[in-house]
């Protein structure tokens, strides 16, 4: 189980919107088959290892990192092709949370008189599909709150500088994330303040749709993310935005999509938009105000942070989480399946909020 | 070497105002002694290590992770001793920073024709000796910067609830801070706000000194620190405070000590007479008005802070390194020598400041 876990994280960002699946066929103590699913459209991790194994397949175990599929896709069910290759027993690590399959590919293998375990290395399997397992089953993206902060829990200086608070390799690891994501969202003040362009500066590096929450569309047309044509670029606007400023961006290739909040960007209502626009994950690289929206309406899955051994200091220099923030440490939001990694000098911390009402 | 180091780290907090020493006599590849410096007063670790090895130390090599001493101090020297001996070798880890010695014990050795290296271990030894090494040569205390923060850097919520940032353990282990630290330093506001007692708890625990800060002794007479006869208190005070309250603190045992400046106190001049008083080490506990105080003046030796994995956002909550902070990002302090551990579910961080200018 180990080895398909291991095939299913070498394909990680290249199978959206699919889940990442490995698979391992073992006959008479031999692996007999290997496979991966590589990319949606093409076959199943099952089907590429059931290939590999030809003849060899009958009688054996396969091992495959997330339950078997039972239903008509773009490929076909992968439980009946089981069957049909004569296998003895299936070792699974995790069902699917695709509402599609949830137990029904087992219950097709279990019918046909195969063994099926459930269970093994799932933990890992999960965590590896976190966006998939999401996104399959709500709809919504799965949402990264990101950021760079120094020990003292500052993004930049009283006067606004933040060039730069981590390592050269540190960022090069947020060009990774980007690479991975389908979306990356700012507000409309970091477009002002930065002109940040929101593309993936890595060699044949994919560019996430850059989603801009502007409230009344007072982005600047000659921004880089509205004019420079490297990446799509939609903005989340309110009520009280401009019309005529509007028709100009739809002019210039932008996407703007109003939701129905009088003042504000309605998030649950962006997020859903996102989600029937096929965007799984979404990486906010807000200041501390965009973030502090997402996360008091408990709308943030994972939060990373790169920590920088550096001291800035300052009253008023801008930390990463604002807003009027809880009142009561009994309220403080803990972070949970924590993991903590060394990056250049930098220290990069991921950890997964743990909602109290959710 | 590893040996003598050890045992001389075994006798941390007890040594004070010397220095931690452990030492190792070896003799036709057998141990024939080890010692350790036990206490202000009692032998060095080389005598110790003499008296063990009695007759089996003629001819053999002594590993020290201090230069033997040269002056006739509460105890002889050290160096004599080991000629007398008729030591072959002599292993050092550093030279002593003691301007009383500084070299000289290792001339007394190399005239006698002694073997003498010296550099064996070098960076563990200084930095077991970190507050000796500052204490022994400026005759100011070594100044730690302690505090509690939460991942997004703030150190209490906006309505300064601040229980608890930090889980049990990491706090017991501020308590273990407290047992070997000389002083502990905390602003009047902290006094004000929260009532501390600054006090070790801990079985058998030493209690340092407990320093205040407050620049017009508004600090009230019934506040734990003044009142509670737990540990000695000390208020440093400007020139611009209430000399009938002066006399009020006096009265109930508090020491009061007037530093020059009008409006301030002066941290140097605390610190020198921190020096005067015998106090080799200082840890300040500050809100960050304090800390930047410190940090501003390059004052700060070692930062240690314990970051708990949590979220309180908030743009009014305190952070612990605040007044106006840096400009730009080419001002920030970095950390060296970054030691990061898992204390229960929080991580306690470790770094030394490197200011470019001092």
């Amino acid at each position: 189980m180990n080895l398909a876990i291991q095939n299913a994280i070498a394909t990680k960002g290249q199978t959206d919107p699919n889940p990442l699946v490995g698979s391992v066929i073992v006959n008479d103590n031999r692996i007999v088959g290997i496979g991966a699913h590589l990319k949606a459209g093409e076959p199943h991790a099952e089907i590429n290892a059931l290939r590999m194994a030809g003849d060899k397949a009958e009688g054996g175990t396969i091992y495959v990192t997330l339950e078997p599929c039972s239903h008509h896709g773009r490929t076909g069910p992968c439980a009946e092709a089981i069957v049909r290759a004569g296998l003895k027993k299936v070792v699974v690590a995790t069902l699917d949370p695709n509402p599609l399959v949830a137990g029904r590919g087992v219950k097709i293998l279990q019918d046909a008189g195969i063994e099926v375990t459930i269970g093994v290395c799932e933990e890992q399997s999960i965590k590896m599909n976190e966006v998939f397992n999401k996104y399959i089953v709500k709809n919504i993206p799965f949402v990264v709150m990101k950021s760079a902060s120094t020990l003292d829990g500052k993004i930049a200086t009283h006067s606004s500088d933040s060039k730069w608070i981590t390592s050269a390799e540190a960022r090069n690891d947020v060009h990774q994330l980007r690479n991975e994501i389908g979306a990356i969202l700012v507000g409309v003040n970091t477009v002002l303040k930065d002109n940040p362009e929101l593309t993936t500066r890595i060699p044949n590096g994919r560019n996430p749709v850059r989603v801009i929450l502007d409230s009344t569309l007072k982005i600047p047309l000659e921004s880089k993310v509205v004019s420079d044509q490297q990446a799509e670029t939609w903005i989340f606007t309110s009520q009280k935005h401009s019309e005529q400023k509007r028709i100009e961006l739809e002019n210039l290739g932008v996407k703007v999509f109003v939701t129905s909040d009088l003042n504000r960007v309605d998030l649950n209502e962006m997020l859903k938009i996102l989600g029937e626009h096929s965007i799984s994950s979404l990486l906010v690289e807000g200041g501390g105000e965009v973030n502090a929206s997402f996360m008091n309406q408990n709308l943030v899955d994972k939060v990373i942070v790169y920590l920088a051994p550096k001291l800035i200091g300052g009253k008023n220099a801008p930390t990463f989480l604002e807003g009027t923030g809880i009142d009561k440490m009994g309220q403080a939001i803990e972070l949970e399946e924590i993991e903590l990694t060394k990056i250049g000098p930098d220290y990069k911390f991921i950890g997964y909020p743990k909602y109290t009402t959710s």
